[in-house]
């Protein structure tokens, strides 16, 4: 069995997509197991409504963090917050993970305060797993941090390879720098310098990739970016999907002909879009932190929510943790070495 | 009769997609002219082949710069690059505009140096116009520079919604500033300076607006970014609707009767989306230069080149310059007057 610490109280649709979410995740996977973090009566009134009573564990805490709340600060302040509380069951054992779809600065800062921080990480990086056209590949910081150095992208970049071995089984990840123009030099000054930080480590380095680059995935299995750009980026490519989505179910709406090839169309869409669904992949791992910590969106829906916890499930199964922690300390180890000749 | 310089040698399919797309241009708009700036015999021996001799005035330029060269170097270098010469055709009254699919880099600095900047513009930036679900919106700089500050994010801002008035006909545009989080105080060090500059502007401001925020376009008319963050998140949207458009008619002909259905449904398709195809708009805007400079992709087919030089001579004729620059020169004084109070 494994347990899965879940943040009552975090997303926009909060609490009831997150109890949906709990509900189909350990339908799916009777080996997962989820405890409700947050307040208990309220835990109660919902999974009574849902015939579910006394289904999942539940362990009480009263606060939240608001999205428009200064995420350090707030968690600071807040003791009794989920995000902390569930940061504390991780820690203590009681769970071997935990996912929140609520504020991912107020779950960073719960996991760093609460776990620390891995060997050689300055500042942990949030790593989506994007659906892009030849597979999917690690993506990273899609918005943990907003400002970079040379040092930390190089960091970034040793996590990120690390963990496309672990969850994507790839042995030797090729690595690109998220920049404009694919010619060394190009970008501004903190790719310059980060493009050098880069083609010095241990990995197979790439060189720059642009934009239009990450939706194909055909140059990489990494792509490293400030979680400025990152998170940008990454929203974007999202709701380009959802648009373009939306806009051909209108299309197909328009003709009773159509509407016939409709019916044909869409199942065989889905089933060649599923591989290309952020559903498939659940949400981002925070990499860095003594812990595995998923944090999903905002806007999460039950099936995203789902996801999240057999994603989170999934890696601690796997030993995520202590794998990249050695990889980590490994590409670590090799790069002084390397620094030092 | 308007009059367009073209750049032979800008692209990658240059020079056969440029020749092609001058063609095409000029059969569509009988009331356009093209110049072609390069080298004579190798525009003569292209408009042979394709029984158009003596169809286009041609302008000698022997040199060109490359896309791995350090364009303002290059340009300077180079008296006789086909980009400066179309400037200088541009400066001279020679030609209404000039297009390149070339550098972006070495149009830029060939605009800055021949043409110069307009009243208020510490640096020009690139508008692009992106085919929004809700209409087509204004989004700058989508890659002229790649360093920001509150103070030049202000100045997009203004050149922006100026933009959004003359070509897209939006009376009091809706601005908003590309950032991680919608809240004030959400983004990085820049982002929230600018957020204050912008605030304090006699424009529209409407916040913070996100990367998902974009394709849809329901927010905002114009989007201000940093060239960095701007040509990344630009250039990841297109690369999103081209990827899934493969994939869409990849899966249309997996079966005989989805090939059947994709009969009916890909030209439906392609008329619900022709509205949000990069063609439609030709390539992006320079603003702040003292004259019409419409830069387009690098891997322009000669559908794109076509509507580039369409794009140019339409502006040209609308008077996008002096309009552009009445509404910067009128925005500058209004902001000075309510920085004065």
């Amino acid at each position: 069995m494994t347990r899965v610490a879940l943040d009552l109280l975090g997303g926009d649709c909060a609490p009831e997509s997150v109890v949906d979410g709990a509900l189909i995740a350990t339908e799916r996977a009777p080996d997962v197991d989820v405890v409700l973090v947050g307040p208990v009566d309220l835990a109660e009134r919902l999974l009574d409504a849902r015939g579910a009573l006394g289904r999942f564990p539940l362990v009480a805490a009263s606060q939240v963090v608001g999205m428009d709340e200064d995420p350090a600060r707030a968690v600071r302040a807040k003791r009794d917050a989920t995000v902390r509380v569930a940061a504390r069951l991780v820690r203590d054992g009681e769970a071997a993970a935990m996912v929140s779809c609520g504020s991912t600065g107020a779950t960073l800062a719960s996991a760093v305060f609460t776990l620390g921080r891995l060997r050689g990480v300055t500042r942990p990086a949030l790593a989506a797993i994007i659906p892009a056209l030849d597979g999917p590949l690690v993506f990273l910081d899609a918005g943990a941090g907003t400002e970079a150095t040379p040092e930390l992208l190089a960091q970034f970049a040793l996590a990120g390879a690390a963990l496309a071995t672990v969850r994507l089984g790839i042995v030797a990840p090729r690595v690109g720098l998220l920049s404009i123009g694919e010619e060394e030099g190009k970008g501004d000054e903190l790719r310059r310098a980060a493009y050098t930080a880069l083609a010095a480590l241990p990995i197979d380095f790439v060189g720059n990739v642009e934009g239009n680059d990450v939706p194909y995935g055909a140059k990489m299995d990494v792509v490293v970016a400030d979680g400025f750009t990152g998170n940008v980026l990454a929203k974007g490519l999202e709701g380009a999907a959802s648009m373009l989505t939306e806009l051909l179910r209108g299309a197909l709406t328009a003709t009773p002909e159509l509407r016939a090839a409709a019916d044909v169309v869409l199942p065989a869409l889905e089933a060649a879009t599923a591989s290309t669904s952020p559903d498939h992949f659940g949400g981002g791992v925070l990499l860095g932190v003594r812990g595995v910590v998923v944090v999903g969106h905002g806007s999460s829906s039950p099936r995203s929510v789902a996801s999240c916890v057999l994603v989170a499930a999934q890696a601690a199964r796997d030993g995520l943790l202590p794998r990249i922690a050695e990889s980590l300390s490994d590409l670590l180890d090799r790069t002084r070495a390397v620094a030092a000749t």
